[in-house]
């Protein structure tokens, strides 16, 4: 347990904030901690009435290159996580689940970031328009649960939340 | 592709930094992308000659609880992951390694941040002394395989690198 002593915004950005806290640690003894203050977010593993599962390639300012990964977005105020992973996949996909169950919750970068991701699986798809952002620009490419675990071996999978979200998926009983 | 216009560092933290950018996207519109600047991290999957997985018990400042996660740290200066590896696995398990082998490389924050953790498979592992730094207090706790998977499904395990690496680990040929 650590106690918050102060607690400094450092930007307020349009999703999160970056702050920097003055902590006490369980000796005594103080430290900073800088944090990014996140909403949360989702991540759906959309799986077709064949067996694939829909990924999108795009391009991520952070990482200087295209990720192949699972459909994901961030929570808007006051949505509920459910509404908020029914609302990414078809943005980004395009398609519409009559089944939507929820797999797990997992914490993304727990060292600095408070982003917790609620991981979907969705099934029953029926395929329609994406309604991409202005900034965002996605292509979507299915492959099999054996396709992708070559995928995975050979690193061409690079996002955490897709590696932990199809792994979870394929090996739950 | 999204072209830099204009670079703010926001905050230098003591291993990494929060910044903003002025971005051009492929249609020419400009956008802001908030970005955790951050050197790169490892994280091991320790296996005991019995097969059972060596996680770390510790409170996550960001989450405001304990997490149990596979052994992680961050890049120093000029180090290389492999190097990394092996301190941070001394450090916080206390374990030397005889054999040390990546897995693989993974984004954890694509939207947002730059940091990649490179994986590593630790085997013919030899008990010793931790050396946990000042702010750090880490309890260790082995599981089977079997007990690892159970502890995924219910979600007791909610560490996305965690849940990436022992599954990644698990599943590869």
């Amino acid at each position: 347990m650590e106690k918050t002593i102060t607690t400094r915004l450092l930007y307020q950005g349009r999703s999160f904030s970056f702050k920097t806290d003055e902590v006490e640690l369980p000796n005594g003894k103080k430290t900073t901690r800088d944090i990014v203050d996140h909403p949360g977010a989702v991540a759906i593993v959309p799986v077709l009435d064949d067996g694939r599962i829909v990924l999108v390639r795009q391009y991520r300012y952070a990482t200087g290159k295209d990720l192949l990964e699972i459909p994901a977005g961030t929570l808007e105020s006051g949505e509920a996580p459910d509404t908020c992973a029914r609302r990414e996949l078809k943005e980004e996909t395009g398609y519409t689940t009559g089944s939507m169950k929820k797999i797990l919750s997992m914490y993304m970068a727990p060292g600095y970031s408070n982003e917790v991701i609620h991981l979907y699986l969705a099934t029953e798809l029926k395929a329609g328009e994406q309604g991409t952002e202005e900034d965002e620009s996605i292509t979507l490419e299915p492959y099999g649960p054996d396709e992708l675990l070559g995928m995975m071996e050979k690193n061409v999978i690079e996002d955490a939340k897709t590696i932990a979200g199809v792994l979870s998926y394929l090996t739950r009983s």
